[in-house]
């Protein structure tokens, strides 16, 4: 993106300051009042036109039209603090799951709760974790506290949860599962997992990052927010960045007894984070069932292509319930993998952690999955797979 | 606002999923989802009609319709997490000043900045500050470390700095200064607080919230970004939430040293925490200068109807530099007043801390202001004034 210098179409006179005086209102300074007349541009707020952007987990199906002419409405109170809509989000994400309003935590997107959340157990202990998963959160808050201790890697990328449960010593503070798993995209056992977290959640917390729920095929089976209601130590952290096409309005949230909901209270800035445009669409698209369905086929038929495609050139990628995918380069390096493929223009991640020969793709449009379909023969070639 | 209950359209059916089997896609219980159809309502994002809201320093008459216009734009593309915008408005903004973009740290409103350095200083010693200033974040920063120490309460509501500098102890890692000061409005002479700032930051790292800056009338004068630059361990917080109108949008920032953003970013989510339509609007508005202009006029405007209306009922207020005004209600208590306005639909601030008798009074739109200088007669005859 080219920077455009901000330029001022006329000097500011108010209130009788003189600009002469060295001292203009506003506090904008003189060199730059006299700069030549132009409007600041509009920045570029999606990728450009013509490259395939399937490194973020995003929805680009979304927001949904309902949620973008509510975002239009907000946007124009948007001089006004968060008010009404906060308590309404809250209700209605309390009435889906019969819990009290006062355990969902919202955050600006979920990384919020789940660092607050990270800085509590650092100041107490150790947060335990898988090997690999999303991790961002966790490292984040336990910089000024705490470690973050991971289990051995599994050949098979899998959370082997019996070694989990053995792993939670006294100096555990704080358990954190990502389910479905990322960057992996597969999914623990609902029924594994629930039993997993009713054990562990009498030694410690534990945290489940359900942000991919939705995307699997049984969202209530995967989810453990039934143990939150039954009074187990249990966290779910959930968020509107991923199905619900609203990544960059940041609004996210924990359900959690409202004991923990006053622990994640005495870390961040509550409601007080989020932004009108982000509540709006949020309230808009909970139950937009159509918007909703229409972004998880397409997810899902982005993902039996790219099983295809990576099928075709004679590579594996893991069974996914999100809307990515791990593939297995055999041994070919993602990092290298990555680069050639920006230089088709399809943007994907590079290596995580020791899994050098993994490589992340997110479902976007289909259009811009095909053109990583397309790309992988030659990417490969060049590699000399 | 009533809650109406959210309902949907049909039942979801997707990839094969029985809904008989109580299970069904994307996490919908069967009770929500056999719930009569009506659309989930728009909540209120606004004040209702009717309502003088003068509570919370908002400037009613933003968003400038450039970032109403902009923040449509952005909305539209809000599946994806923010990217080149906000370089940009970190560009943007270090020019003005003449500083290098890694100077400026962005949070969800300056709300989260301030909260962060307050716990960076928490975690070293305690936050020292005047008897009255806008000390929320200070509060919540120092939660979980640190203490918040105030200065003795002055009689004619000023900052006596060279208190403050002799009460920087050795336990002092901070000392915070809100800029013009809220809820006072007052504003520090520069040349004083650059002379402070200077002493200060020798012993400890100086924090000055400069959240009305741009309501002063010599916004450069006041202001000690200049001290930044200048290698000084100064810290200044600025936000879109006054002038520009964009309190809803969640956008503020610090201004600092490489090193405090590096801390600062130690705590926060970083540009993460910012949602596509808040930074839109705020690349927007930051060189609009007519529409700063008009708000300015605005708000000074009302500044002078309020000062003649509490005249003429024999009450005074403190001169105010910002957009909110600090009335002596003599011996009336302010939070029986606040019930008063209440009551006739004008919503103002009660008692802070031991100021019994002093009420602050935020300028909304001129016809709210002129509601409350219209209820001042009766409600102070109903007080027995």
């Amino acid at each position: 993106m080219t920077i455009i210098r901000p330029a001022f179409s006329r000097r500011m006179f108010l209130g009788g300051t003189a600009a002469a005086s060295g001292i203009v209102t506003l506090g904008l300074p003189l060199a730059a009042t006299s700069a030549a007349a132009a409007p600041t541009p509009s920045p570029d707020y999606g990728p450009a036109p013509g490259v395939a952007k399937l490194n973020a987990n995003e929805n680009p199906y979304g927001p949904s039209p309902s949620a973008i002419k509510e975002m239009y409405e907000a946007s124009k109170l948007g001089a006004y603090y968060v008010g009404a809509s906060v308590p309404m989000l809250k209700s209605m994400i309390a009435e889906r799951y019969g819990i009290s309003p006062e355990q969902v935590s919202f955050s600006a997107g979920s990384s919020g709760v789940l660092t607050y959340i990270a800085m509590a157990a650092g100041a107490k202990g150790n947060v335990l974790g898988p090997d690999l998963f999303w991790d961002t959160t966790a490292r984040m808050g336990t910089r000024h506290g705490g470690e973050l201790v991971r289990l051995p890697k599994n050949e098979d990328l899998s959370i082997d949860l019996d070694a989990m449960y053995d792993a939670i010593t006294d100096d555990i503070s704080l358990v954190q599962i990502t389910n479905p798993n990322n960057p992996q995209g597969t999914v623990l056992d609902g029924e594994a997992l629930r039993a997993f977290c009713k054990k562990a959640s009498q030694k410690v917390t534990v945290l489940v990052d359900e942000a991919y729920n939705e995307l699997t095929d049984k969202p209530e089976y995967y989810s453990v927010i039934d143990l939150v209601k039954e009074g187990y130590d249990v966290i779910v952290a959930r968020t509107f960045s991923k199905i619900y096409g609203l990544a960059g309005m940041r609004v996210g949230y924990a359900i959690s007894s409202p004991e923990n909901a006053a622990m994640i209270a005495s870390y961040g800035l509550g409601d007080y984070a989020l932004n009108q445009a982000g509540v709006a669409a949020a309230v808009a698209s909970y139950n937009d069932l159509g918007f909703l369905e229409m972004s998880k086929s397409k997810i899902v038929e982005a993902r039996e292509m790219v099983a295809a495609g990576v099928k075709s050139v004679g590579l594996t990628a893991l069974p996914s319930s999100t809307n990515f995918m791990f593939v297995n380069l055999g041994s070919l390096n993602a990092e290298t993998f990555r680069q050639k493929m920006a230089q088709r223009n399809v943007l994907i991640r590079g290596i995580y952690g020791s899994y050098t020969n993994w490589s992340r793709v997110s479902m976007g449009r289909l259009e811009h999955v095909q053109m990583y379909i397309d790309a992988l023969p030659a990417v490969l070639d060049e590699m000399g797979a």
